[in-house]
């Protein structure tokens, strides 16, 4: 699956310094003094994040839609108006207290694959699509992955409309509000076909800063299980309460969570275990603990694996409770997702070809591409930030990796486009 | 050490049934919704609370004082007016969903002695005297014990008036108003030479209950220390960051107490270590914990012991860390008490001759007794509370125990006063 010429000129066309501009300029909207961005799903700035997207299209005469979700399109159209296009994109919203290259990066960067595509002067057959998914966070509406989850289907937009943000702003305000500005745009329907859809995006966690890959071919996303786990005991005494005597829920909680460690412990280091929020009830140093709620975040990318530990969560909650009530609530049961063979083989092929260091890699996180890869081939393409930082005003990345992921990108579109 | 004829004649006068009623009457001011009670030091049910003290001395002709802190005292008075006099008694602040019975019993009990004393004709040498100490829980103004830390000059008044109060009200303006309504009162000097002092109290705890006896002859109360410990970690992303690579301060946390937990094993349940507060930040269930606050309350009676692990806290603290930055600090340092034998003989002595089944106990809670101990000859009178239950508005005894250890108390009060 070598790369085409064609494929290789648009590849070349990527201007790392261009790139890096354009993603300044979209990490203006929204900026927060240390470095980092806020731009809420649906909110003003999110709005600007689209007209600044609008305006760039417009000088090269791209062709631009929108859905009932907002999720945005900007098209350079194929030789076959009736062949399915290809889809690039990921997310313009971020974390209340995000970076400039989460999600960002995926749609800026699509932007000047499509640039230097463009400027390259070469045709494809299949139209080269950008998306801009609404509401990939989740921050402000829930659930994250909106916009990509309704196009594919998963969920219903009218199921959500009347959800509401933390100042009471429904969903179906603030997005009748974004679709007003861009009113003017043609409509585009749900779920229209698509012949594949390639995400670039940073990885947000250090595997390929640490083995010093620049290119992460993505496998697929890990299976994202979250459970709510209640230890109910009896608020006694400290100082009066013999130890045999109690019913301590954080003892219990962290008898528990022990146990946990030793069922997720796993040599390869794949297993991913967080008790991430950890509540204890009623907080006074001489009050043994009455009440402790923490989470459980498990991922694995093994369907076998996450069977097997899934089936033995309850029963090592419940068996180490110490006399304590314990109860166990599943949150998310979100299982493993594949991307196509074909198309990692592709992103390997080009970054191989292009002399950036690669490695297959299985994301950690959710991505609209999670929900894509019901529709059609889907491929995701990661470059390294530093420290693997992400959620969190100091993510950053290299400029070189930066261009290195569009590099990579732009040739497998063309030859994706000529496929 | 025989109870005088005196001695169990007053103690026959203790009427189980008046005890009960006075008690209820207390518990009325400041009553919550579900049986507890909410006064808080200094506040108008506090004030009410010691109104109907003077209201029930005043019957009786007993002489009436208070001091610069408000601690209230009622005098029957001795046929010596220069033998030092004994004291008793307890507090009338509760906590903000306290029970009926902590401290107020000590109070209202110490009345239905007096009264017993009064009723049955008895004349004492000494005087004996019934004081309310201000401030004992330390819910409203901190510390707490405030008013018999003050008396035995252990803290000076003056160093905390300007304290504040959660809404805002300083110490010298709840006690300026306290003063006020109870300007009538002669004043009294702190540290005025006492010959005894004895403090009945509920246990707070569930051995006596367990056990099945009726009366503690309270040994001490033991030391109690307490540190918080915040361990600093690296926040990162839950489903990307491998296990390998994380700084989790909620997993160090657990370590170093699964270690402290092994630090205070002890085969003879004497040891009280509680983790009643941990903070886990930022909460977020995605998010690997940045950090992590979490205090100990550390317990024991016997200073070497107490020293031995006090010294090993820290170390365990710093060497279980897992590459997180660890701090400790400490809070309470308050070495144990012991309590004179001579009143814990005479209390034995008395409780066993009127038949009330009694063990040595050590006091796990802080108590007024253990700074006035600094000043004469000290004990305390334990009474079961139901299932240990207290700071709580479930807190409950029974009317037979209460009045078994106000007989109790009564007879040992007789005798103090005669020798």
């Amino acid at each position: 699956m070598k790369p085409s010429e064609n494929a290789l000129k648009a590849s070349k066309a990527v201007s790392k310094k261009r790139l890096w501009k354009n993603l300044m300029s979209m990490a203006q909207i929204g900026a927060l003094p240390n470095g980092g961005v806020n731009r809420p799903a649906l909110s003003k700035e999110d709005t600007a994040a689209r007209i600044l997207m609008l305006d760039w299209a417009s000088k090269f005469g791209f062709e631009t839609e929108i859905d009932e979700i907002a999720n945005l399109y900007i098209r350079l159209p194929g030789t076959d108006p009736q062949a399915l296009p290809i889809l690039t994109g990921s997310h313009l919203d971020s974390q209340p207290k995000g970076g400039k290259f989460d999600g960002a990066y995926g749609v800026v960067g699509a932007f000047e694959a499509l640039e230097a595509i463009h400027k390259s002067g070469i045709k494809t057959k299949r139209s080269i699509e950008i998306v801009a998914w609404t509401n990939e966070e989740g921050g402000r509406f829930q659930p994250g992955v909106m916009g990509s989850a309704i196009y594919a289907g998963d969920i219903l937009l009218r199921d959500h409309l009347n959800q509401k943000d933390s100042d009471g702003v429904t969903l179906k305000y603030a997005l009748d509000k974004t679709l007003k500005v861009m009113s003017n745009l043609p409509t585009r329907k749900f779920g229209r076909p698509l012949k594949a859809y390639i995400e670039a995006h940073i990885e947000q966690g250090p595997i390929l800063e640490t083995t010093k890959n620049k290119i992460g071919v993505v496998s697929g996303i890990q299976g994202l299980y979250w459970f709510g786990v209640e230890v109910i005991g009896e608020e006694s005494h400290a100082g009066t309460t013999p130890l045999s005597l109690r019913r301590d829920a954080l003892k219990a909680a962290i008898s528990i969570i022990s146990n946990l460690q030793l069922l997720m412990h796993d040599e390869s280091d794949t297993v991913r275990f967080t008790v991430g929020k950890l509540d204890c009830e009623p907080g006074s140093p001489s009050t043994v603990p009455g009440r402790v709620y923490f989470t459980i975040d498990f991922r694995h990318p093994d369907p076998d694996i996450l069977k097997e530990i899934l089936e033995k969560i309850e029963p090592t909650c419940l068996s180490n409770g110490m006399g304590c009530k314990v109860l166990v609530h599943p949150i998310i049961n979100s299982p493993p997702v594949d991307f196509c063979e074909q198309i990692q083989t592709r992103i390997k092929a080009v970054a191989t070809h292009l002399g950036h260091l690669n490695m297959s890699i299985h994301s950690g996180a959710g991505h609209d591409a999670g929900h894509i890869a019901k529709l059609c081939p889907t491929g995701m393409i990661f470059i390294p930030c530093e420290g693997g930082l992400s959620h969190n005003e100091a993510e950053s990345a290299d400029a070189s990796d930066l261009a290195a992921g569009i590099e990579t990108l732009t040739a497998c579109l063309v030859d994706l486009a000529n496929s």
